[in-house]
């Protein structure tokens, strides 16, 4: 089985993904990133994600993009957006936008995927829901991927290109849902919620739940995961 | 004064690129990483040096490249190769090559790029020295530049178009050494060791010990940096 290096944050889209790459006959060596993000019970739900998919391995790397900040997600005083009319989540770049953060995790599974001689990288993103961030576009996915071709050794002989990919790019959360289901993925063991509360249930009302619970309605399903009383 | 960051790691070549940052007029954010180095007193250097210029800012970001491996740099058990032929050090990717590490530096810096508004990043490689790093080299400069503004809103909007600024990268070590010293740097408070001792005095006989030294003597000078006895 060819190795293959995939992000995972324990929501829909890299479950999903996950499944993908499993089925598609992948070694997955899974990394996920605790980088301050305020709903860091996601890690938890990583750890179980890949537990339950019994991947070859799975690390989770530290980084403090708090460091740095610009981001609702990664700041205690800049609050989650809360009840937005789900057709404006389609334009402009949302205050949870985490600035290069999809650099900074292809970056951390290149240096990865170099050690394990791995020439695919999986990256759930998904230019359909969120067009407004530029890191999620097939341009920055293709510019990347040159990139990490002149970055690498395997990628400047040859001998090991690497390829970065995005089964997930095109689809809405309706079709990653009903791709998903196809493979029994069991999402009740996922976490979308950036604004979690202590028990890890959803709030039903962040961006990422507002989106998560449009798809499955529009799959003709319902969410598994545990929501907070009321909260849908 | 316009916004720039620049990767510090307090050795000669990023302690000279920021001497010419400031001498371009810049306003200097310095980034340093904490990831594993064996030579982890780079990083006093690398404060002594923010000290000493009296940079905007300095961060030390903290990421742990062990996780990963594949170096001797961030290895307890992989040796540093000492007294090889300085001829030989331009042929071939050496085992202290970092997978993918100037592609996470460069991530870190973007995004803190970013969050300032800053065009320019700038970036001490250098490509005659280490001819064997594929991550040196002008051409995956130019591919990740030209990825950086497909990741970030300022790139895509052509507002704040990023630039990868190396104005070292055809330097020899000599050529670079004679830079700084026309710029007044005092590369006494630089430290280049893979493998310093406990006092910080450089080894003498590491690739980095090499280069410098060939450096110091092609350019006419003597290196004022502390070398452990009998070091040179």
């Amino acid at each position: 089985m060819a190795p293959a290096v995939l992000l995972l944050s324990g929501g829909l889209d890299s479950t999903t993904l996950l499944a993908y790459a499993l089925d598609e006959g992948f070694d997955v060596h899974a990394i996920t990133f605790r980088y301050g993000q305020r709903h860091a019970t996601e890690i938890d739900a990583a750890r179980r994600v890949a537990k339950h998919f019994g991947v070859r391995d799975h690390v989770v790397v530290d980084i403090d993009l708090r460091t740095f900040g610009g981001s609702a997600l990664t700041s205690d005083t800049l609050a989650v957006p809360k009840d937005r009319d789900v057709a404006d989540l389609e334009h402009g770049i949302p205050i949870t936008y985490v600035p290069a953060r999809n650099t900074i995790f292809l970056s951390f599974a290149l240096a990865w995927a170099e050690v394990l001689n791995a020439r695919d990288i999986f990256i759930g993103v998904n230019a359909l829901d969120y067009s407004g961030y530029p890191d999620c576009r097939p341009e920055y996915i293709a510019a990347y991927e040159r990139m990490a071709n002149f970055a690498t050794r395997g990628g400047v002989e040859g001998t090991n290109p690497i390829h970065i990919r995005t089964p997930l790019i095109d689809l809405t959360k309706a079709q990653i849902i009903a791709l998903g289901l196809s493979l029994d993925v069991d999402y009740s063991i996922t976490q979308s919620c950036y604004d979690p509360d202590a028990t890890s249930a959803a709030c039903g009302h962040c961006d990422a739940c507002l989106l998560r619970l449009k798809g499955f309605a529009e799959a003709g399903s319902r969410d598994p995961a545990p929501y907070a009383a009321g909260a849908r």
